[in-house]
């Protein structure tokens, strides 16, 4: 079973690292079914960082809310790419929960993919400690579903529904701590085919 | 949002007709994913129907606490098997609930995929009426999440942990009433590569 996890700044203090994603991307109407891989690293970002505080304003909410957040860096490139064409990306989360035990609240970015306007998420935490994400776009909606299978295992479903409907899988298994410079080698690897931002929403 | 309902009989009930399905498996181990698909069709079975009792029997339940069941039979090749050969199976399922909201309990089948002793599985639906289906084998466990994205597409995530620790995600697309032979058609095709006798231990 996964460990207890309290609240979802734990989830993502859980989160923070190196990692490396498998995914499956599977088109509901092309009914096609897409595998890529990217490296993705997360690190917490502290209460006094003022990304944090200036995300919050961006979405009109209390900086005094928050709880922290993190950064999420990304590197890899679609198996529909061409060779060595590699996607790169970094975004920033910040936490506001709205409930006494910071288990379901806001999530905050400073973009969202292929939406120029902030876009705010609503996080809930549920008796299995999994962690369910539902963001409204102006063009879609997104539900993410992220589950620990142990503590260098994560899982994540997501299905999106909107101008094209597609649900997707990542596995996503910890890198040891160390090794830099692996995200720059798969971006130059072209059998390492990765979706990161192409496929999600959030691009991590 | 999915369709509110009721129990697990009507979880099962929602599952009944015949539907494609396309699998992503990943391999934690050998950080490798593998593609496939496959045919599914799924009945309904009567209380009435001898396999049922049967199957309570063989599980030392009493055939008092069944609440239904169905057959399942299924079609497909495994992505690494050489062209043309396919894997076909059936299993009959059957329900005994042991709340009385019919939300969770034993998912008894006739047999489990590469174990010869029958093995009970323990379901419960979650307050997204997801299904959660639990089964310890003497070898391994694994967890499975069904899930509906309206009512004709089901989306299932499988952990299986033990002898080889795999993830996978199945996207289930119903296919209209009629159109008989497809399942056939499928296992004729090497394109259509399916992973359904080998990824599960449900077998669909």
């Amino acid at each position: 079973m996964s460990p207890s996890i309290e609240d979802a700044l734990g989830f993502f203090r859980l989160s923070c690292g190196r990692w490396r994603s498998q995914r499956s991307s599977h088109h509901l109407l092309h009914r096609r079914a897409e595998a890529g891989g990217s490296f993705i690293e997360v690190v917490e970002l502290g209460l006094e960082d003022p990304r944090l505080r200036a995300i919050a304003e961006l979405h009109g909410q209390d900086p005094a809310g928050l709880v922290g957040g993190c950064r999420v860096t990304w590197s890899g490139s679609m198996a529909w790419d061409k060779a060595g064409e590699a996607h790169e990306g970094e975004s920033v989360f910040a936490l506001i929960p709205h409930d006494e035990r910071g288990r379901a609240g806001l999530l905050l970015r400073d973009r969202g993919y292929a939406e120029t306007a902030p876009v705010a998420g609503h996080f809930a935490m549920d008796d299995r400690d999994e962690l369910l994400l539902t963001t409204d776009y102006e063009t879609m909606s997104t539900l993410e579903r992220f589950r620990f299978s142990g503590p260098d295992v994560r899982l994540r479903t997501s299905t999106v529904q909107g101008l094209s409907n597609t649900a997707s899988f990542c596995v996503e298994t910890r890198l040891p701590a160390g090794g830099a410079g692996e995200v720059g080698a798969a971006a130059r690897d072209p059998r390492e085919k990765a979706p990161a931002g192409a496929l999600s929403p959030l691009g991590w």
